[in-house]
């Protein structure tokens, strides 16, 4: 067996190769809590009365700054999104370099000075590091790891039947305007990336309605919306139906989908995340939402349901069914 | 300025990129105790009565697997080590892997399985993880984050005028192993790479001694064990004085270091620790290093004086002094 790109986008492949290779060559994977196994975005440490959360992340975008963002604040959003879907008030993050020779000095500053705004936008600091720089033409690769403390660790398989399904935003920006601008395609305003940390959102939610009735979280990353909810019904067993029109998608998302040929649902976000709450919450969810900067456009999108167990049901604008499948992986290459 | 290799390789380039960039590029450095600007191995966040302590590397080593260890064993212990350098007990651990599309599953699986079986060493689990796949041909890097608790965090700046050097054990095997390998200069003997978890010998000494009577500790990896004393010696503002005969090197690495032009002391070393104490607890510091499967060869290397505030004293076999000079970086490329 030879790695293919597929095995980094995310998706079912991705799936395959952490469970047939990554779970079973391993034998020491839980601290405790929520460990490897889980394959949840982080792993949750019981300590004293809290929980504290671990995670990690490679970046490898190209190019390295897009429209709407660059792999710094890729880096830190991505750490703290993974940090915050788990429950998790970042603490403090990590900064691995590995930087390819010639690499231009000021394009280094440019990107550690992003993920300084963007780490202050949160507020988290940065407290460890490490350079290594390689012969190889790579660029550079920022690989970041967080840790954050949870009063009560929320994971990505408490879905409960009856639940309904809100996302804290419009879908595949991320994925479409890096698509889009390796494309040259232009519209009149410009795609942009929603790479943002969203502990703000998260948190307010909390605040409203109490992290015992956040059932469900997952930031929809490489694979999008259609891998977050794959996971989340077949981790929980139950179905999930989705209603198509509710789910919100920027019109020029849209516009530029039809013209690659690629599904919004299907690609990478950086600056959104999926909830699952219980129905008489979801109205207060909603608004604390949308009380925030990053949650502004805010939405339930669907419900959790007893049949299809294990699957995604999308019902289309004209009142028919479909199934959603988990893409094999991320149609976007190289997108975190 | 255009990044070059000497950046990433742990000596004084790569330590004027770090002030000149790195720190200046951050602005929220701390979460309390000790943060990024010590520039230390890790960071340590005051965390109830304990210090969590919080570090990551990236490894890059060429080739994969070399005598003595690959690239799994290497990335295990050096995160371990990091830890142990700072006082903590290894808690979790995290593993992203960057892999180069193309790269064989055999050697994946080959590496992962290094990984457990180091981690088992210690033990401490692997909790979370990232995989990416780029189209670069650039092998694998594994990048790890540790996590780990300490009673009384111990940093790297802690020297005292009277205290004494200890090494764990013979210094240049790493990178001399490597480099060996490279230029494939045989001996009857094969040299071997150290590379080892030693958070079992900072527990035996913490355990004789106490905690607080290590003053300052530090792996000596990049840039050896002249870097290291060197950073020791400049941040606590003493002199230190090695007698080089009395510092542990096999005799098939001095063999080899000769024939390549190297000197051992700059070199990396992944299986080590300096460390400084006072001098009434270094008798049994050593003892208990010794009694250790990873430093039997331990030895009492020097001492910490007044004189040659900052700097690096050598007193050679015939009884002559000489600056140990701090290396530019390390002499063997990708050594980690
Ligand atoms: N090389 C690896 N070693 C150990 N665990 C891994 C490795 N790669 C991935 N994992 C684990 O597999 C699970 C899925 O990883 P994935 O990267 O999809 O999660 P994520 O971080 O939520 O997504 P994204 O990286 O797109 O934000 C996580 O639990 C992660 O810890
Ligand atoms: N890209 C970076 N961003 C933030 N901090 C960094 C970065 N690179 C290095 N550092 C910090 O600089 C200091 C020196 O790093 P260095 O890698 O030499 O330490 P080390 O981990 O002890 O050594 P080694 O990696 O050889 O084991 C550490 O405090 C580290 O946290």
């Amino acid at each position: 067996m030879k790695i293919k790109l597929e095995h980094g986008a995310g998706g079912e492949i991705m799936e395959e190769l952490l469970r047939d290779v990554v779970l079973k060559s391993l034998s020491l994977k839980s601290a405790g809590g929520i460990g490897l196994d889980a394959l949840d975005d982080g792993a949750a440490i019981p300590f004293g009365d809290k929980h504290l959360v671990f995670t990690i992340d490679g970046h490898t975008v190209k190019p390295l700054f897009f429209p709407g963002g660059d792999i710094g604040r890729l880096a830190i959003s991505g750490t703290v999104n993974d940090l915050a879907v788990m429950g998790a008030k970042p603490l403090a993050l990590a900064n691995s370099m590995i930087i390819g020779e010639g690499f231009d000095g000021e394009d280094l500053k440019r990107i550690l000075r992003s993920m300084d705004e963007t780490a202050r936008e949160v507020p988290v600091p940065i407290v460890t590091g490490d350079t290594k720089v390689v012969e190889d033409g790579i660029g550079i690769f920022v690989i970041t790891a967080g840790i954050g403390i949870a009063e009560r660790p929320v994971s990505d398989a408490g879905a409960e039947v009856g639940d309904v399904v809100l996302v804290s935003g419009t879908v595949g920006d991320h994925g479409i305007a890096l698509m889009s601008h390796r494309e040259g395609i232009a519209f009149e305003t410009e795609l942009e990336s929603d790479v943002a940390p969203i502990w703000e959102v998260v948190e307010a939610v909390a605040g409203a309605i109490g992290w015992e009735n956040i059932h469900a979280m997952k930031d929809p990353t490489r694979g999008g919306l259609s891998n977050a909810l794959n996971e989340m019904a077949r981790k929980a067993n139950v179905g999930i139906l989705i209603r198509e029109t509710d789910v919100p998608v920027r019109p020029e998302v849209r516009a530029a989908s039809d013209m690659l040929g690629i599904n919004p649902f299907d690609v990478a976000n950086e600056g959104k995340v999926v909830m699952i709450v219980p129905r008489e919450h979801a109205e207060e969810a909603l608004e604390a939402m949308r009380s925030t900067e990053r949650g502004k456009n805010a939405a339930i999108i669907g419900d959790v349901i007893e049949d299809y167990r294990g699957k995604v049901l999308v019902e289309t604008g004209i009142g028919g069914k479909r199934f959603l499948e988990p893409p094999a992986g991320d149609p976007v290459p190289r997108v975190c």
